[in-house]
Formats: structure tokens, sequence, C-alpha cells
């Protein structure tokens, strides 16, 4: 029988989603606790491979099981009543603090969460204020300078629709499709947090973080805003700025037909 | 001379404020990273003693110095330009990541962070949903069940005014004075988190966590809200309930004359 289930994680104590020889991993961790639950090796594919540090709210994984569980939906409840939700409320128990299981629920033989997703959200978070904040070191960006929000999101809006975003791609990567439709990319100010949201039907490798990386230049008054349109346009990784770090990424939701 | 500032920090891995033989304390923490950078033995006082595992975004301390700094007020600048500045930016590059000096200014000699306190306010954050959350488990109770926010709410005002809360002070405690006077007191839910907001000229040991303690019965439905007013009345910490876990509380600032 074939599971999906809804992830959240705080990455920080992570080497990312991939199983790795050496450091943890969340695709290990989850595993391990599947395995102990379940009592038979289950192994784990996730919708985005996120990077070391980056944090999920909603990463999507699919696994085999031998077992047999009904096929509704269970989230977690205080009283669990159906099969999947005692599962779903044991594998939390065994799981550590810093990753969850949201909801569990049996999907088709051949779901593949990576495939067959037809929309992603990513959250990229600044704490955009002279002093650091020892809230929001895990989760943030600290850059001090004051940023120009209304630029940023000029910028930001300027990547809606079908681009090539080979400038924003890994720079160790060998050639791959660089081709992505963006159909919400903003910039919005809430307290000292600077957010930027964007969603695509899939994302370049660190694509968001070097977007990102853009975006703070513009913000900090060194790049115009269309500049963002410029390098659309270039397509070379090596015009643009470095990536914005780890910690500041998550993985907010995947979307199925 | 003497000095003020105003501290922020992650309680998480602190044994508390307060100096102790083993474990470290925000007090020891503070007074190595200041004793580094002014190269003289530095002790500070605090305005509230905050217990393991609870927060501060706005602690107020004072210390003793030798070194004569100008009397304005610094607080952190990208580009530091006064030599109070300069002090602020170097204490808070060897501080930890998880403590943080906010603003640094000159105290009148005789200045002292907790009998010169008019008012305090504290935050109290429960995390109210069926799964825990791996952004919530350092600053937030984690509640299951669905909380009666109304009630609890109607309660936590009843509290507001001149009232005599021994029902609500540390129990091992030896007979202090309980009197106080609550400016503020309420709860409101914002998202998937209920905060609680309380003001007052100072605090018992312990009073914040077990009002919530006892809020937390209300909303749960297990007592009726006039169980708070009852409470004041019967000055009795045997009859009230077990505190709230430390992690959700947050000492937010301090009011001087």
């Amino acid at each position: 029988m074939r599971y999906r289930a809804v992830v959240a994680y705080d990455g920080t104590a992570y080497q990312g989603w991939q199983a790795q020889p050496s450091g943890s991993t969340i695709q290990q961790t989850l595993e391990a606790a599947l395995t102990t639950v379940l009592r038979e090796p289950v192994r784990v594919a996730a919708a985005g491979r996120t990077d070391a540090g980056v944090h999920a709210r909603g990463q999507v994984i699919a696994f085999d099981a031998t077992v047999d569980l009904p096929a509704e939906r269970a989230a977690e409840d205080p009283h669990p009543s159906s099969p999947l939700e005692r599962v779903l409320r044991s594998v939390n128990a065994v799981l550590p603090d810093d990753v969850v299981l949201r909801t569990l629920e049996r999907a088709a033989a051949d779901f593949d969460p990576r495939r067959d997703a037809v929309q992603r959200a990513y959250l990229y978070r600044i704490w955009n204020d002279p002093v650091r904040s020892p809230f929001e070191r895990r989760t943030a960006w600290h850059v001090r300078e004051p940023l120009d929000v209304a630029a940023m999101d000029e910028a930001a809006r300027m990547l809606v629709g079908e681009h090539d975003f080979a400038s924003f791609q890994g720079a160790d990567d060998v050639p791959r499709p660089s081709v992505r439709t963006v159909a919400r990319s903003e910039v919005r100010a809430t307290g000292g947090v600077v957010a930027y949201d964007v969603e695509a039907n899939s994302f370049a490798r660190h694509m968001v973080r070097n977007v990102v990386g853009q975006l703070v230049e513009i913000g900090r008054g060194r790049a115009r805003p269309d500049a963002m349109a410029r390098l659309l346009v270039v397509r070379d990784r090596r015009l643009a700025p470095p990536p914005a770090p780890p910690q500041g990424l998550s993985l907010e939701w995947v979307r199925y037909p």
C-alpha cells in the first residue's frame, strides 16, 4: 500500500533532506521513525529535496508499507480513533521535536510526490533590523541595512510568468532545463521581517535563494529593480550575486492535481 | 560610571537568569561578554530574574564600569559612530547568538533595574493545535485540545486591578507580599497561537505561569471563568492548578519613571 504525508520540520540541525553517509538528514529521520512504528523497512520520497538548514511547513512525502490501513485521511487528533490516526500519533511520538507529520493518508499506488506536483510555494524570511534577533536566528537571514521593500517587490513581480531562470540556477550544476512558470512572486514587510513569497510549477536548484540574493542587492540600493529583468534575459549565473543563506527558506506547500 | 541596557534572549539553553555554580545562565553570559569587551570585571543586575527556559525581548540590566562613555543612547547601527555604539556592537559580536543587547545608554549612578521599575509586561504563548509545531517548540506551550479563547479572556480580565495573588505565587516560597496591581490582562488568538498579555507594577514569583495554568483549565472547559475570581479570594496556592511550562513565557518590557 502507498501512503502520503505532509511533513513540517525545522531544518537547523539537519544536513538537508537527502540521506547521506555522514550527518543526520530529514529523510533518514523519517525513515527511522516509520520503520520503528510500522515494523518493516520504510523508504520515503519527497516533493522537494531541501538543502541543509532549509525548513518546511508543507513538505509532501510518500512511502510504501505492507500494512493495509483504511483509505481515509488522518489529521492528528487528541483522541485518535482510526488506525491511520493511531499510526500518525505513534510516528510523531517517535520523531524528534523538530520534525512532525501533519497529516497521513492513503495514496494511489503510483503516486510520486516530486513528479506529480503541479505547484509549489516557498517563503523566504529576512530579519531586517540593526540588531540580530535571538528568536529569528534559525528562521531568517539577518540584514542590518534598511531594505527598500517597494523596490524589492517591484523586482520580484518581474519574475511572474514563464521565464528562463538560468541566471538563478545553482552554479555547480550540469546544464539542466531552467525554464519555469512563476505564478506569484511578492515581497512584503511585516514587523521587522521582510518576507518573499514565491509560487511556481517547479523550481531550479537554489533558485529561490539566488533570487533573494538579487532582491537584497536591490533592497540595499546596490542595484535597480530592472536588474532583475536583465538577469532573466542574460541567462548567466556569474552575473547574479551569491545566494541568500539557507535558514531563511521554507517549503510552504505542494499542490497536486 | 553606571550603564543600562535592554537585552533580548532565547532562554532555551540556559538555567535562567541568575548566576549558578553549574550550568550556564544569562547573567554569566552577559558578564563574560561585558568583561571581555570592557577589559574589567563586570557584574550585572536585572529587572526580572527569569526562570530556566524563559525568554526576554525587553529585559533591562545595569552595570558599573570605569570607562567613561558619553551619555547618549546607542542603538546598534551598521556604521557605529559613537563610543557607546562601538561598545554595543563589540558586546553583541562576543555574545552567543541567543543573547543580544538591543540598546545601551548611561544611567544614573544609583539606577536599580529591579527596584526602580514601575511597570513590567509579560507575554505567554500557547501553540493550540492537534499537531505539535517544530517552529513553536521553543517559544510556546503545546496544548492539543481546542481552547475556548473567549472564556479565557473573560477570566483573564478579572485580574485587572489591585488583588492579592497568593493563590498564584510560587508554592515553595516563604510567605512574601503577594498584592499586585494589574493594568492589563488579556487573551487573544492569532493563527494557531493563543497569547496572554499581562502588565503589572510587579509580579509574584511564578505568577504568570500559575495564572496561565488556570487559564488553560478554563480554556479546556474544566473550570468556569469565575474560578479565576474565586482563586483571588481564597488566596491558597493549593487550590490552583500546576504552573504552565516555562518556554511559553517572555519578559516583553520594563518601564521606568
